[in-house]
């Protein structure tokens, strides 16, 4: 029986164990993957949308383990094809599967019709199963040809930003956290648009080399303020994530164990910790401890080289890093990240001191990474 | 006979081959390590000195050659006791020796008396051979008060410092610019009169996170206010290092590729790279590499972890860089710099991002740092 069909078969009973709606999932899975004129959707994405939705309405605990083997696909060449592996009710334990992803900047710097074919295009066609879209003004992109594009090349995506100096939601000033929480809000609204289920990212923070330390009054307002904002997202069946970056890129959540600390205060469901090897390069004692501070918290994984150009040229341990992976059983996405001063995005490219060229060639480096990630990650 | 002996019985024929007036090796000799009321001077630095010095003034190749061998001392062990190993001279190819030095931010985050107890007294207790001192501001500095713990502890300086925003000789405005090279100016004296000989950081350009990429008459006023510089610390016995620091930290020199490129357009023997691991480990493909690209320019090393904490506990990989060093025959001072929360210096810790504590004990951790030094680095 071809996957799809498997998954297709799946998705009601699953929907009424985990106790979501069946309207609601529809919802989530037409809007997200549906793709007309095509004889199929992306059935592992809407398998991991139901039970992510079930999951932020506390499942019962059997389907939570069951849906472990149900996030994701994981195209195993560059040929897109997606897999569905054992559920929780098969004899044997389910092998563990994922979504590839690509950041856009490795395709554009912008989100216009051109942009965005390149982007969305050029991800298909060498395999990728998501593109992670920058939502740093959530005004510059035009949701319904973007989400038209993404369904049309069966892509998922995700959404992810940094908040700015001035809308800030861990700011001791109200007005900028308010500002913070309302592009926060603007960012899932759009993210819901075009179909992704993720808004990752510096959510609780600006992304900004802070003049000094956090403040217990801005603290306090970034939890309020994500509290708030992961109740509304996951209403658009959207997750928030906790992107853990280096000391330059905030002074609020540089470590994994940081970020443990923050989402026990946010203290919601739909909120997860989202790791990037680039970051953790410099921050973590090692990328294992990282992983295995987050357990199931974990939902996200940015894999980065240390200097931010091809994988493999620099001084991140991505062996170590996989094997955390692969041991801590994760089930969520891996999005390759890269930035040269090649491609550029005036706004993100100076906030990340992308100073050099690492690279020429996008469709080249994405190449690189996507059999990079082929090959090293084995669980 | 005694390492101290042998230097000194070698001091008079090393500064005549190399061409050095005997009145200004013994300046540089006596104001920077003679110690009144003890029986020996720090001979290996006055060596150290002297050749640096024949090396400004252009020695005959088989000088520089056998310079290698004296370019520093090491302890071995937490006993002080500098060393002299064999020259050129000698029949056996000479071993390497190098100056073992500790940050002052390790110990304080000012320059009080009582800080420069903790700071000169602390690492000299511990065996290191050398303290560097920051002259972020040069006013700050008691000269004759450091100057005196200094000779008192036996202990070798060097000084750095990141220029700032409104003094930052890679500005494309001329009065920013002037006020950059006033302050490296500045630095050279304050070094001096301490007995420093060495002048590095972030000291063309500076040490700020960048708003957009260099520009092309900044980079010119850059090398044009170096030059002049490198040649007026010569004058006073002191070279001029060009710390290769990450993406945050410069937008003009990233990696030693881009170090060297500058270097050779500022063409002033006095000018050298300093690489540091901590650096390295985020912008170099390797430290091997980077090593290996600057050749007998590598005259300063600071050794520090991923995070900025106790060697050993995350990501560089320090047995790489040592074998790197080793193959490059490095002479030159090997310096452990480290910063937590739990040191502040207000200036220095914001703008260098420690918004966390690493370690709470200065003692404990520079302890750890030397033994650590002293295990791996046997070239």
């Amino acid at each position: 029986m071809a996957s799809t069909q498997l998954a297709a078969l799946r998705l009601q009973p699953l929907q009424a164990s985990a106790g979501v709606p069946l309207s609601q999932c529809r919802k989530h899975v037409y809007t997200g993957v549906y793709m007309p004129g095509q004889k199929a959707y992306n059935a592992p994405l809407a398998v991991h949308q139901i039970l992510r939705l079930a999951s932020l309405q506390s499942p019962p605990q059997q389907l939570k383990e069951g849906s472990k083997s149900l996030l994701g696909s994981r195209s195993p060449s560059s040929h897109r094809q997606p897999r569905i592996r054992a559920t929780a009710s098969d004899a044997e334990p389910a092998a563990p599967s994922n979504l590839i992803g690509v950041h856009w900047l490795t395709w554009a710097g912008g989100l216009s019709e051109e942009e965005c074919r390149k982007a969305i295009d050029g991800s298909a066609k060498l395999g990728y199963d998501l593109v992670e879209v920058p939502l740093g003004d959530p005004d510059a992109v035009n949701v319904p040809l973007t989400r038209r594009m993404l369904q049309e090349a069966n892509m998922a995506a995700t959404a992810s930003l940094g908040l700015l100096p001035h809308a800030d939601v861990s700011s001791d000033d109200s007005e900028i956290a308010a500002a913070g929480e309302k592009l926060l809000e603007e960012a899932v609204k759009v993210a819901a648009g075009i179909g992704a289920t993720i808004v990752t990212g510096i959510t609780y923070s600006a992304l900004h080399k802070y003049p000094s330390g956090p403040t217990v009054a801005g603290r306090r307002n970034s939890v309020v303020a994500l509290k708030r904002i992961a109740a509304r997202a996951a209403d658009s069946g959207i997750e928030i994530g906790l992107e853990v970056v280096n000391r330059y890129e905030s002074n609020l959540i540089n470590t994994a164990a940081e970020a443990m600390e923050l989402l026990s205060e946010i203290d919601h469901p739909g909120v997860m910790v989202h790791l990037d090897s680039y970051h953790m390069n410099i921050e973590e004692n090692s990328a294992a401890e990282a992983v295995q501070t987050c357990g199931d918290k974990l939902r996200y994984v940015h894999i980065g080289e240390s200097h931010r150009g091809y994988l493999g040229t620099g001084s991140v341990d991505f062996p170590a890093l996989f094997a955390a992976l692969a041991a801590a059983r994760y089930r969520g996405p891996i999005t390759f990240e890269s930035f040269s001063s090649r491609v550029v995005n005036p706004q993100l490219s100076n906030t990340l001191c992308i100073w050099r060229n690492l690279w020429e060639d996008s469709e080249d480096l994405a190449q690189h990474a996507k059999a990079f990630i082929d090959e090293k990650w084995n669980p």
